[in-house]
C-alpha cells in the first residue's frame, strides 16, 4: 500500500525553486496524485503556477525511499501560491479541495504524514496574533475529517532571507510566525518543527531556492521519521543529496526518462527506440 | 458570472503541443481551475503530465473572449494523458474526479460547455466496436450529475496524422472511432462534431502540434457558438489566430507578465519595479 503525504500551505511548499539550478529525481517508487489517480512523481509536483518548480517533497520523498527500501511513497499536492491562513479556514475552497483529494488518495493508500509550510502572506499586520488559534481549528477539522488523529505533520518555519529584499520585504513580522509555528509544534501532539535556518531565496527574496528546497525535505523526513523537532540544520545536507542523486536507475525510470526526450521532441522516434532496446539489453 | 467549460479527455485535450512553437495568450478574462479555485489563465492549463502544453482550450478561450466581451469565461482542466474511454467509466477516478471539480467551478460559475476528446487509446483491438456505448454511458451520467442536461457538448475528431508513425503507428482503428464521434454527435441532443481534418502532429505522431492546437480551439468555439457541427477547417483560421495574438494586452496583464519575468528570474527586482511604474504611467 502506497504511503501517501499531504502537501498543505502556500508558494513555499508548493515549490518555487529553479528547476534547472539542480539535478532532477527520478525514482519510480514516488508517485504523485494528478486527476484522482497516482503517477510517477516529476518535479513541479504542485503546480499551483506557471512558475512552479523545486519543492520541499521531492527530496522528502527521495530520501523516505532510501529508509524505506520496500515501500511506494505518493504525494498529495494542494499547496496554493499566495494563500494567507484565512485562505485555508475550512469553509473555504482550498481546504475543501484538500479533503477531497485525500480522499481520493486514501482510496488506494495509507495516509502517513502532512506537510505544512505557510506563513509568508501572514507575516504582516499583526496577523501572527491569531495564526496558532486558526491554524488549530484547520488542523484538527483536518484530522477529524480525514480520520487521522495521530499521524505525524511537520511544520516548516519561514525563511531568515525574509523582510530584506523584493517580494520578501513586506514580511516584516515573519519572526513573529516562527514563534507561533514553533509553538504549536511544541504544544500540539504529533506535531514536529523543522527549522528553515540557513535556507536561502530566489532573487525575488521570498521563495525558497531549489538547493535550499532539497535541504528542507531532507530536514522535514528527519523530523517524520525520528518524531523529533529539527531545530538546525542536518549536518550532512549536502553528503546526502549527492547520494541520493548518485542512485543508478532503474530500468523502469531510464525508459521513462528517454520517454520523456522523445515527448519533448529532444530525440527522434528513430533515436527513442534504438535507446530503449540499449536499455533492455542493459 | 463566470462562463465554465469541463476539458475532458486524453492528452489532446490536455493539450501536448510544444509550448515555444506558438505565442503565448494573456487574457484576464480567461480563468483556470487551480485547487478548487479561479486564476488568471496561463499554458500548460492542464497540467496531467510534464510534457503538458499548448491545448485546444486556449485558443477556445481567446476567441470565446472575443465573441464575448463583457463576460469572463472559465476552464476546467480534467483530462488524463492515455486515458481509454473504459477508464473514464463513471465508477472510476478520473470520472469522479472531473465531477468534483466542475462542482467546485460551480459554486461560484456556470457551467456551459463540456470539451471531449478522446479516443486514441481506443483505435486498435475493435475498440469502437463499443464506444458509442459506452460514452453515451459517461455522457448521461455526467449530465445527471452536473444536473447540465442541455449545455452543449463538443466533440473533436481524431487526426488523420494517426496510424503512421512513432506513438501514433499503433492507433490502426483511428477511422473508426472518428465515424463513432461523429455518430454520436449527429444522433445526440445538444451534441456537436468538429473535424480534425487538416490538423498536424509532432514528431511523435499522436499529439496535435501547437498551431493545429490552435486551429482545434477555433473549430470548438465555431461549433459551440454556432451550435453546428464543423465538417472542414474555418477558411480564416490563420488570420483568427493573428487577429487574437495582436490584440493589445490590458494593463493587468502587462503587469501578470512582468510578474512572470520577475519570478522565473528573467529580470530583477529593480527592473521588475521600474517596469512596473512604466506600465502604470502609460
Amino acid at each position: 500500500m502506497v504511503k501517501s503525504f499531504l502537501m498543505l500551505g502556500q508558494s513555499n511548499m508548493a515549490g518555487r525553486g529553479f528547476i534547472h539550478e539542480v539535478p532532477p529525481i527520478y525514482n519510480e517508487r514516488i508517485q504523485m496524485l494528478r486527476n484522482g489517480r497516482w503517477q510517477m512523481m516529476t518535479e513541479p509536483i504542485n503546480y499551483d503556477r506557471l512558475v512552479s518548480g523545486i519543492s520541499l517533497a521531492g527530496s522528502f520523498a527521495d530520501e523516505w525511499c532510501c529508509k524505506n527500501q520496500e515501500d511506494t511513497i505518493g504525494l498529495i499536492p494542494c499547496a496554493e501560491g499566495g494563500s494567507s491562513l484565512e485562505e485555508w479556514a475550512v469553509d473555504g475552497a482550498l481546504f475543501k479541495h484538500a479533503v477531497n483529494e485525500a480522499k481520493f488518495a486514501m482510496q488506494n493508500s495509507e495516509l502517513t504524514g502532512i506537510l505544512w509550510h505557510q506563513g509568508e502572506s501572514d507575516s504582516t499586520n499583526g496577523n501572527y496574533k491569531v495564526y496558532y488559534k486558526k491554524l488549530l481549528v484547520i488542523i484538527e477539522t483536518l484530522r477529524k475529517e480525514l480520520d487521522v488523529p495521530n499521524i505525524p505533520l511537520i511544520i516548516g518555519g519561514l525563511g531568515d532571507f525574509l523582510g530584506k529584499v523584493g517580494y520578501g520585504k513586506n514580511c516584516t513580522e515573519y519572526n513573529f510566525i516562527n514563534q507561533e509555528l514553533q509553538k504549536f509544534a511544541f504544544e500540539q501532539d504529533n506535531c514536529y518543527f523543522v527549522t528553515a535556518s540557513g535556507l536561502t531565496s530566489n532573487p525575488d527574496g521570498i521563495h525558497i531556492d531549489a538547493i535550499s528546497q532539497r535541504k528542507f525535505g531532507l530536514r522535514y523526513l528527519e523530523a517524520f521519521s525520528n518524531k523529533q523537532h529539527v531545530l538546525k540544520p542536518l549536518i550532512n545536507e549536502y553528503e546526502l543529496i549527492n547520494l541520493n542523486h548518485a542512485r543508478t536507475h532503474t530500468k523502469a525510470e531510464k525508459i521513462y526518462i528517454k520517454s520523456l526526450d522523445f515527448a519533448l521532441g529532444k530525440i527522434s522516434y528513430d533515436e527513442f527506440e534504438s535507446q530503449l532496446i540499449q536499455i533492455n539489453n542493459d
